[in-house]
């Protein structure tokens, strides 16, 4: 059944609650998910609420207007609002590593994902026999420092056409630029092999053999100016031993970026992700 | 029954282990533990062996000259040689935060560890209703800027009268000079309250809410002169969520802090760290 | 500053938020913590909250008379209410393990639990040291066969005179009686040294051990009449090679232990726990 | 370079390390792996150990005939070789789900192990597609209560066909039966979804969801004649919560599946596991 699926997040006050879910409830929206977080550290109320919208009274395309209206104003929200019967649309880019971009093709081919993959951009032509496995237009763009700008460019005119709405790397090894990080505005998802803050930038694997950790990690988050410094999404470790490589490192590590990063793109695609600063409230 | 622990490295040859298991079991000893591992990188192997005591035909005491003359020189080795029945003694500081010095107490107490703890010190009089629980002499030396250098002066005499073979830092709140450092060489263990190298420095906690991470850890190391750089014998981790506050973050990294530096103590008490370099090789 | 604790389910249905937020709001009572949980499969909802009672017009030994009267009869709520200015009071039960009662008089001790621990109990002598370290009462009930059923007796009225509201078993070795049980519903916390349903019953290190298992674990849950099958509190786990015997097992277990006892210990108190059927509702 | 590996186990005696890197040192074999592991309870010595072959003198061909005659009969040795340069041969079964199959399939795709996949069979035509991406044959032998017995036949003859060496059971939903096992010994992984021996046999996530465990599993053992009782490879587990619903936990489940699956396989693959009685030894 279609659902409303709205995020807000305002300052706290009393009976916002109240007033969002009477809003719903007395327009006939039967709610089957409310959560709420208080941050009282900054004083700020975030909240998701879904509902059927099989009997609301308000048309879905007036929802957003009438919010806005009624409640956004008087409590000062940032609020999003989605529809399930809108699947969101993701552009993966790759360069030469597989594991992260099976993971997702895999999950996306067997229904696991409420989103459409129209298309894969890579700086590389390896992963085309992989796109072409599951069917999904792959274009190349060969970056050097030069063509940089203009084949970015090139990228979010193919982005736009194809009405992507966010962009995950699955282990693209190229820098953003800050253009195209302002045109998705946490609405790129990256995956970075390490425990983060730990080991910010490249070769993080050997870097870590190097320190001796015991435990590495991986961390998702989303793409902002400041390298891999963006809001944080998910993360998770594996033990290592000092009978691991830095071989061994990059092999559990890649079992590691692949379940983070889906699970970060899972919670982005179902709509579970409120930004605040620089920081992610993630509902459950 | 008493037994001989050999930890050993050298560069890698072959038949080594052959050398060593034949010295042990000619001259009637029964071996009980042996693992070795070797670093193909910088092409050292490193042992552990333990043997019974009872039929050995070489007296105790004169094992240590034997195999020096034997096999160490042949084979370049460093090498250290520990009896079962020799405890070693261990000083534990602290300043005013007590769950790892009940941590530790509590095992030395329940005979967990074969230790001897023969006193404890700190820069603060706070937890000494702690140390008279367990009937622990508790010595106390206020720091300042000032008076660092002559207090350490007098604390490393008292270590040197309990004979104390090493040092462990339980959330002690004072950076250790590195004369006192190179008294005591990979023989002071200290508790990191991060997943280290992230967050080196002091208020780990308050850093890792600001950066919004999804786990937090904690670090035990040895304790080197370049500050929370020393070698790290073992993490672990624990989740957070945007739910949890500095203070609960505070909460959930106590309990890891005092395990993590527990597994530590526990493994240098039972002879199982070999240092190399930067990294600790840690036997079963 | 102090404050209400109200913790309710109930069949769910529209409104009860609103209701529930509005009757404190209205009354001037600030709202400092809010949690709900909807149950789908069994249409219950599930709420915690607390607010502050400085300006709140009810008194606080009418609130729940007036809470009774006015929405639990209407919502067909099963609720209870408690107060932060109100510790609750835990008994100890302990046989000859230290592990567990020594970490929790360490964080009582420490102040880290808002707790009240009169007394502990015994079915042997050996932990009275530990308890006089901390100058805690401790009576020692034998138990055999034949005088369980009085012994159980005289510890009940040891546990009304003391006017204990809930009972720890820390590795207690003896099954509680179903009298005893009855009298403490959802009140008595134990810790099970497996990850159950595993390996219900005695000796489960040894159960484990044969099975060959990778991970052990360790079991926090209230008791009910059925032997180590009641609500589920909290779990964890820790990895074991082939390498550990049994012996390994349990001293890994005991850390493991403590820890998952006191964190469910802590939620109790924190009163984060609601019951529902066979299942915890856990609060964060 | 082409390495010979070399797994045996047989009563602990002293020398027999010795006698076996002598043997391949004086052959002029280099070592570059060697683990070893003595069983105490059971008095069982376990080695794996792997040597170069370029100027070995004996010919790979008789190394099993020189092994078997100097050493293994001397020490009552079970003991397994093989050559690095012969790939091991695995089958795939499947059912209805996606989620393993394409784990494994994109590991081998990318080259990430060591192994020929010469077909998959299945007793339902679902995952055909999914075979066909990745150019492999795939067998459809529909199943039921009568046909069972001759559609096995009629599997292990193609099994024969295909030289298969070890069969990986990816979430097939069938029961082997004990002609096939007897002829596949140790050499059929399982993945059941759970952690065992929690939750045997069908349905364990509704069984997990039942109980209102914390924390869900899942286990990868060889598959022995008694229902999910076989000697376990590896095992993980992850936190969930009351708010998580049986489709939530099959969910969290699929990640645990098909990582733990692919670690046990990779094992498999690198020869890194000695079976005794009814436990796994795992080779680092």
């Amino acid at each position: 059944m279609s659902t409303a699926k709205l995020l807000l997040h305002c300052p706290d006050r009393p009976g916002i609650i109240s007033e969002v879910t009477n809003f719903i409830t007395i327009n006939k929206g039967n709610i089957v998910y409310l959560d709420q977080y208080v941050d009282h550290d900054e004083n700020i109320f975030f909240m998701r609420v879904e509902w059927e919208l099989k009997d609301f009274f308000i048309p879905a395309d007036k929802i957003e207007e009438y919010f806005h209206t009624l409640y956004a104003q008087k409590y000062d929200m940032n609020f999003r609002l989605y529809f399930s019967d809108q699947k969101p649309r993701m552009a993966i880019f790759v360069s030469k590593m597989s594991h992260c971009l099976y993971d997702m093709l895999a999950r996306y081919t067997a229904g696991e994902w409420d989103v459409e993959i129209p298309l894969i951009i890579s700086n590389h032509p390896d992963l085309k026999p992989a796109a072409e496995r599951f069917g999904i237009p792959y274009y190349v763009f060969p970056i050097t420092k030069d063509t940089k700008v203009e084949q970015e460019a090139l990228e979010m005119e193919l982005l736009k056409e194809y009405k992507v709405d966010f962009i995950v790397l699955a282990r693209y090894m190229q820098v953003i630029s800050p253009e195209m990080i302002k045109s998705y505005p946490n609405k790129i998802i990256n995956i970075h092999h390490s425990f983060l803050p730990a080991f910010v930038g490249a070769k993080p694997y050997h870097a870590a053999f190097e320190r001796g950790v015991k435990i590495i990690g991986a961390t998702s988050h989303y793409v902002t100016t400041e390298l891999d410094a963006g809001p944080i999404i998910e993360q998770d470790v594996v033990r290592v031993t000092h009978r691991d490589t830095v071989h061994d490192l990059i092999s559990k590590g890649r079992d590691l970026e692949k379940i983070v990063l889906s699970r970060a793109v899972s919670k982005h695609i179902d709509r579970k992700i409120l930004t605040y600063k620089n920081k992610t409230v993630l509902f459950s």
